[in-house]
């Protein structure tokens, strides 16, 4: 971290500035130049609350140098993580087809789903058991049921299942689910967090509506803080003041966070634009971009699905998208 | 909610669409125009899908007529809500200032900052126990310790305390606190809201960064709709492009949702920019603006502070706008 | 429009404001249900003032059926817009990459650029001579000298040229520009766009950072009810909370743009992300997407670069790009 | 600015990036620690390319120390600014009460609303005669006409006219007007700014809806550049993801403002909030905030206003809010 004193500082209270830095275990680096003097802060100064410094009466700016998250940061590790899901591997050049409903609503559905996305291709299945509702008067999902009937699909198709945990206390239900969900909206629900850093299934973290690149790797960092590595991140999705879409898709996510750490990313299109229509050429993007797995939704019978309806596609329109979408892998390899 | 239906629709489809929604328990009411088919869905459109809605092929358009929100709805209360905290009151005219630490810290500096800031006028004191942190190697709050210091600090001058709960299995050692805290990373922490709708602690529900009004209005529904009707709004800033300020305070905040809704509403100018030099200012024009309180953040050192304090004014600070505060509360009645 | 009266309100009431409406030259359509009453507004809407509308006491809620741009409009006009530019054609399955420098330098830089351009595939050659800049301090273009430049450019490689009209009375110098471009900052400068609507030149129309898909048709409007149906709109990148890229690229504008609209849609990932390493990634991907064109800087020498160096690929790096650019488009058709 | 150098740069990389610098005629002050290697860049930086400077492969991180904007800075010019407007002041002190139509209409209205507003306490009268309108369909203003007509009521109430130039050729009309408006959209139109810096008229500079605060002061730093040092910033909401107002007014700019800069800040909540009901609220908070003036639409009859109406509140709405304003700034005194 470094910090620009103003012009005018005296030495007396340069001095006492860096006697406080050094309380908290910091070594000084100081540099006076004729108009500004600089002193760079040496240690762990993840504990340094940059704002105060910036507030104080001499300090003119404040600069972090180091990113404040270390095991998501590919500095320390450059190499691509590949986290591995039964068979399935996602990450370092592996790419994950994530498809299935919003909700479990039947044995028969998700079950038929589950066989319609693997024959197009997709090798993961997901659908919602717990649903996080805006409004407590919508359909909240099946529960424990719904994640009974996953691993019937499960069963049925052999596809590792991926599903949705938003409370800490249900975490012993998902002893056989394949990657935990952790949703945009519990992105900073840290405790919740810290207990999936403790198991070692794999996570899907989603990037909430307003959290920066930097905050999403920083919520990633609480759960790899804990023990559990097998972490990977997904775009859903940014809010913004455009209204036509759901949300915006970020897609520069791809090369931002690959830039910025080894954890694999998974672009959701349906989330992000809430659309029919704009699934397809954004799945395609996704994956020309050079995300590691894309995630949509597909149901049976959208018109009549419990939630997301009108962001669900057919199983004929995934296997559309799911063609398309390898034809692009190869083409940019 | 009003569907209007493509011109050029045939009157199958349309016939075919009223089924549909008649299968969902509505009433249909169809108004056919020389260019324009509309239908008024009558009865509880809660579960109706909109965007589903919206995307079939022969409807243009859908509009939502009535607010989705009932509880918190001014509409169906049109008096103002007066949350009781002790002998404490907010909103209908009623005026609460919160104040107090992020963080509380130690015996000396809560039950000391509680002291000052009541002298000044405060009528409620805040402090963090359990605190929400970026960063998993920042400082966490002292937790169940700090909820003990709190409770002295009360003892010591009789104001109710407010402070955070994040986690829902921590509910239990939340039964002496006066007003339960909801963060902003929480407000759709849909779990946690059910769960303090079931006690009858005052909860103040603070906005997330990127959440509508409604949005709010929904969360503080969840809590309603259990059982709980204490409910105080709370806006703190919300993410923008701007980046001089941490966050930007929205006060419309306080016209908007009085006019929404019954329930008191307070600001949180600290958190909203950030910058000790900018709380004066707009704790009183929160004041200005009709809020029913303001919370502010006390500090007895600032720069010694485990957290924010770059955004903590002294008691001597607190006390000339507190002093400025009072007398805008005159100026506006 | 529709607009929707509250419960309540008195026949007397609904017939003045029906009057109201009659004394603008619309029809309206009365429908009466037993909770709620409706009109249906029929005739040109365009002037009416929807907010003004929705603030009458006794108005619910308004909602205008069919959008408010006609000409740009995919429904009174099916059939997408090809775009001619000399021999080149944008639009309806024609695909345009256009590149060259952010600012003209020097003959030799503005030719050389060109003639690897040229080389590597691409269609058009930008490149600025009249530079809208944050600072009025920072280089602000050749103007007059620099579209001399492109000429030459353009003599020496038979590329058509696009560069940036910013004020009205410049126009005279642009006779022969191939597209002029109309930069994000001025997108809402309305009297830019008539004037450059009463001439037939193609025009290129950024949209602003801040802008809406409508707004940006809006805009489009003004240049077309002047005469000038040739516009393609260029999605440049647009403003949020996420400070790692420059902007954040809405790739959902292709989708989007082409379901509202028949004009083209071209897409700027320089702008768009800021940095060289996330642009051909964006670049591919906008063309997965179904773009119609790409724009990308491309500079001799990025590191002297006048203006954003930081944005620019150096010639090898557009070869690499535009050769994975037309593999993607090969796997999408 | 600072150029923090990545840990294992060579000493000879370090001197090649050392002499490029120099080549920009800036001093380079080297201080290297035993991680990280300091770049002190001393001179004028306003022309060197931070982004690019950025993106190269040895720097890690790069921070501008002072403020591009200069005589706009507070640094180089504490006392507060105080513009002139025939006998009217605004800042440092002075209170400026700015009211007024839209759109002037007709003599009747104009003449009618400027003596009701001045009988409130209005200072200043404003109304548009060249109206920016996101439809080319929609009322454009009476344009010379409308200045015809503004003269009149100065004539007639001696209250200085404030009203918006659009284009830079209708300049040689506004010779009488007291004070020159820029919108919003043109805030970055700078060829617009510069010309009007070529005068000695003040200038009303209205913050873009997607513009920080640095941007504003940069806008006017292109006016004062050209000699005229009579600016007014004026906040009037930005766009963000909420809906339920037109606009977000961030009235933070006003304690922002005044720090980074000596100008008058004015804040208008008419177009801010859009709605009637809010206006009074965000006028008296924009007061007790510290704004040098308030900008408030008053019509005389809103449900017949040609643009805007939903937004102007009637003379009778506006005494009670003028009141109101006086008693707030009486007692943050």
């Amino acid at each position: 971290m470094i910090a620009v004193l103003k012009h005018g500082t005296t030495p007396d209270q340069t001095q006492h500035l860096i006697d406080w830095l050094k309380r908290m275990n910091l070594d000084v680096h100081v540099s006076e130049g004729s108009e500004i003097t600089i002193l760079g802060l040496i240690g762990d100064t993840s504990r340094v609350d940059m704002e105060l410094l910036k507030s104080l009466e001499i300090v003119e700016t404040v600069k972090r140098v180091s990113e404040p998250f270390k095991q998501a940061n590919r500095k320390f590790h450059p190499k691509d993580t590949i986290v591995e899901v039964g068979d399935v591997r996602i990450g370092g050049g592996y790419f994950a087809m994530i498809a299935g409903p919003c909700s479990v609503e039947s044995e028969e559905q998700i079950v038929g789903v589950a066989q319609a996305v693997k024959a197009s291709g997709a090798t993961i299945l997901r659908g919602g058991a717990f649903k996080p509702r805006t409004s407590p008067y919508a359909f909240q999902g099946l529960k424990g049921e719904g994640l009974k009937l996953l691993l019937k699909a499960k069963e049925a198709t052999g596809l590792p299942i991926c599903t949705e945990l938003m409370n800490i206390n249900d975490l012993d239900l998902f002893t056989d689910v394949d990657i935990i969900q952790i949703g945009a909206r519990n992105m900073q629900n840290f405790d919740l967090l810290k207990e999936t850093g403790k198991c070692k299934t794999p996570i899907l973290l989603k990037r909430g509506l307003a959290n920066t690149f930097q905050e999403l790797l920083m919520s990633a960092e609480y759960i790899m803080s804990e023990g559990n590595e097998n972490v990977i991140l997904c775009e859903r999705g940014i809010r913004t003041f455009e209204t036509y879409t759901r949300n915006t898709l970020d897609l520069s996510a791809v090369p931002a966070l690959h830039e910025l750490s080894h954890l694999p990313v998974v672009i959701d299109p349906s989330h992000a634009t809430g659309k029919i229509k704009m699934i397809p050429s954004m799945a395609v993007a996704a994956t020309a971009a050079g995300a590691d797995g894309i995630m949509i939704e597909v149901h049976n019978n959208p018109a009549c699905a419990l939630c997301d309806g009108a962001q669900s596609l057919t199983p004929a329109q995934f296997d559309e998208v799911a063609r398309k979408v390898m034809r692009v892998r190869e083409a940019i390899l």
